[in-house]
């Protein structure tokens, strides 16, 4: 089977935004909610607490999302729910009023394409909330309820709020806050394959899929993408899965997962034994322990063989989201981690994906604390959004960091060098995570071309040799990394 | 102040449908919920059971709603609610998915005024339900929740479902499953004004207020009507008052109310002791205990006195409702009593509304059982069809018994006798509700005319004299009425 995903998902640089906590118009508009005591934009986020954020601030920070170079945005969810992260869906045919409806979010959509952005959603398909109608008239009506195959009840009668009597329904995770679908009833399974057409026609670029993993009627996900793509055969479809996707990526299901096995060995690498095992373990992916450079290299060609090319090509490539801390707090507080961490994600095939606000060295720690508002301008970190900016403007400017072979030329210690070719260009990028610099000299024989012009970062760059000697020698000072091109 | 109401009520003869209970579709049709085990249509209802009604059954009945006389049909509740009568909104811009969804209620009110009929719906403002999307915010998130202010919440933490405990919310009529608004919040009352304009933008022709004695914002119902007339300023506006309505009659608020007071006495006129005292007792009207005719002739004098003629030609005049046991059974099942009552009502001015199922004779006791499904052919009351079709027919063809002067003529015993007068045109309307014939010899000094054709019923008739002298005198079977006009 030929497999066939997106083009523009090959080029893209995602944004991810939560809602919520990014931007907070400042324009008047029509509000259902006008005085609302929103939660301190800048105090530590609650897990119940809302911040206001809205669709309209988003409208309005759009040459900021489009000066960083961001060409995607990947919105946590957006409908209707109860919760400031919604993902306890109430309506999947309304934008929450707090974020400014249908009506701010086809505001944003038509704004965004007209800046070439694309915009993906996240579909929580899984489970639904206990406001959610078809869940709620079971709360209501019990066995009567017309519904009552629509969830998976298992016995009566049903405590939705009160934890000292059983639920008596299946809740994702055990919580009674979340109640599953019962995505084998044919009428559960049409009505989110209609939700899902309804907004790819409305004119979203993709979806992200919440624990797809967990729905597991055969043949719902293909018919998901078949229906999908009929509508739009360039829409997106990118899975929340977190380890080996090779069920989900065989090219009849996602175009790629949120590639956590590229974050957790990339932040493993780069931070090293800085890493804050607190806020890393019991997770699904371990960025912990610290990798040397070649047992790094190990992990991603391993990664690299797992999936088709083409699907290599269009995984969404992270280094943290609204479900892990944040990489800067990860790593300690230490900058040059997340320097070289982006480094990587912005030099691997794949489309990067940023979470807002890690671009300007935003903190937190694991929920609620990753959730934080955008900060803001006078405590952005200068540095790393100028790194950021740079890596995001090369990526652009140079294809071969998009859809270049990948080959690794050297590991040692804590140096990796890699080099990405496509066609007749060729760049070489270096990381040195090491705490002194370090020296290699590396056998360029499979490179077809020189790459001695210093794109990124400062190093000592000398070619020696020709042909099948050709080496090239590099002095990288500690904790760095660069990207070599040809002049 | 000059009282306008709209002309198209005063000559309209209303239909009250109760949508789950009406028709069930028989045409194909595009459902979210394809294989419901509806409860079965000719069982006793439940409280909580559905019977899967839907609009398209409706438009598919419009024929046999045309044909009965209909030109105006007053739905309760269709909006999305998970509860059979849909007093519990969940959604107040989504009519029910069972429904068929707003597509479905669309195409209805397309249909209905192809034929022109009107279309008016039940709103409830004064509550909404547990999983309403800003109160369900508040179940979620507690104080939290910036919907906060919307209900009139008294302490926490809330127990919406679990009885034990207190609900520390206003319930309506301390009904924990119906969280009262907090209409004094200036973004509550918005966001019902915006409602109300959005449905009678839509295309609907008036609302028919729930309870709205309850809300006691200053000028709410006055920024109501001017918003809802501002659109359309021929919508109706009745409110759902049973008692003295003065104090929303006076031009500023409402076009009418639900006019129990025209039922309670017609009832006990027509019905007489054989009412069923236990489908009547601790309701808000009093068709008990029974009235001669010069009492029944006290009240309805009374009552057209209270307010100004313009709302008595849009009064909404009825016998029954979803919130009464069915005429015919509080009756006793006396089939007489329901046809002199019908003949009141088709008589009187202001709009008659009939409520489903009672032109064919269903029986019903108080809620759930006066919500039965409307009743195959077979099992129709032929001979309470036909009185109904008969006089809607006659109302139609005499604007004088939907616009004329009302004028008792004659009180005696249990013979009512009066008239009415439109510019030339004058009905003789004679009801013997006694066991027994009734003779009469009536003074019509003030009759212009001498009605002595009989439109409707059996009767003997007699004029005599002339000018002042002049008298009619008749003679009535028991338990029967008539209506007499000039040849």
């Amino acid at each position: 089977m030929q497999i066939h995903t997106p083009d523009w998902v090959k080029h893209a640089v995602f944004y991810q935004i939560f809602p919520d906590r990014f931007a907070r118009s400042k324009q008047p508009h029509r509000k259902v909610l006008r005085n609302a005591s929103w939660e301190d934009w800048d105090a530590m986020p609650t897990l119940q607490g809302y911040k206001g954020g809205d669709l309209w601030g988003v409208i309005e920070q759009l040459d900021y999302i489009q000066d960083l170079g961001i060409n995607a945005i990947y919105f946590t969810p957006i409908f209707q729910s109860a919760s400031n992260h919604r993902y306890h869906t109430h309506d999947y045919y309304q934008v929450d009023p707090m974020l400014g409806g249908n009506p701010a979010f086809k505001e944003l959509l038509d704004a965004a394409h007209a800046r070439n952005i694309k915009i993906v959603l996240d579909g929580v398909f899984n489970h639904a909330s206990r406001g959610f109608f078809f869940f709620h008239d079971i709360l209501e009506n019990g066995p009567y309820s017309p519904w009552v195959d629509w969830f998976q009840i298992e016995d009566w009668p049903l405590s939705p709020y009160n934890g000292e009597f059983p639920a008596n329904y299946v809740g994702w995770d055990g919580n009674r806050a979340l109640p599953v679908f019962n995505h084998d009833n044919p009428e559960v399974r049409e009505y989110i394959m209609e939700i899902a057409e309804f907004w790819i026609t409305f004119g979203i670029d993709g979806w992200r899929l919440d624990v797809p993993f967990e729905i597991k009627t055969p043949g719902f996900w293909q018919e998901f993408r078949d229906r999908v793509k009929a509508i739009n055969p360039d829409a997106y479809i990118v899975g929340e899965v977190w380890g080996d996707s090779r069920e989900w990526l065989d090219g009849t299901q996602f175009d790629g997962v949120m590639n956590y096995l590229f974050a957790a060995p990339t932040i493993a690498f780069t931070a090293g034994d800085r890493v804050d095992i607190e806020q890393v373990q019991g997770r699904s992916y371990h960025p912990y322990p610290p990798l040397f450079a070649a047992e790094y290299a190990a992990k991603i060609q391993e990664l690299l063989q797992l999936y088709p090319w083409e699907i290599q090509l269009t995984q969404l490539n992270l280094l943290a989201s609204h479900d892990t801390a944040r990489l800067l707090t990860i790593a300690g507080g230490d900058r040059p981690s997340v320097e070289l961490a982006t480094l990587l994600l912005l030099t691997f095939p794949g489309a990067p994906s940023i979470y807002y606000g890690d671009e300007v060295g935003l903190p937190g720690r694991l929920d609620p604390d990753s959730r934080r508002g955008f900060p803001l301008e006078a405590n952005w970190d200068r540095e790393i959004l100028n790194t950021h900016r740079h890596l995001i403007a090369l990526r652009h400017t140079h294809p071969c960091l998009r859809t270049g072979d990948y080959q690794v030329l050297y590991t040692q210690g804590e140096l990796y060098v890699f080099a990405r070719t496509l066609d007749t260009e060729e760049l070489v990028v270096a990381v040195n995570a090491g705490t002194a610099s370090a020296k290699a000299n590396i056998d360029t024989t499979n490179l077809h071309t020189q790459p001695q012009k210093l794109l990124y970062g400062t190093a000592e760059i000398e070619w020696h040799g020709e042909g099948e000697n050709k080496h090239l020698s590099l002095n990288l000072p500690p904790r760095t990394g660069c990207i070599l091109g040809v002049g």
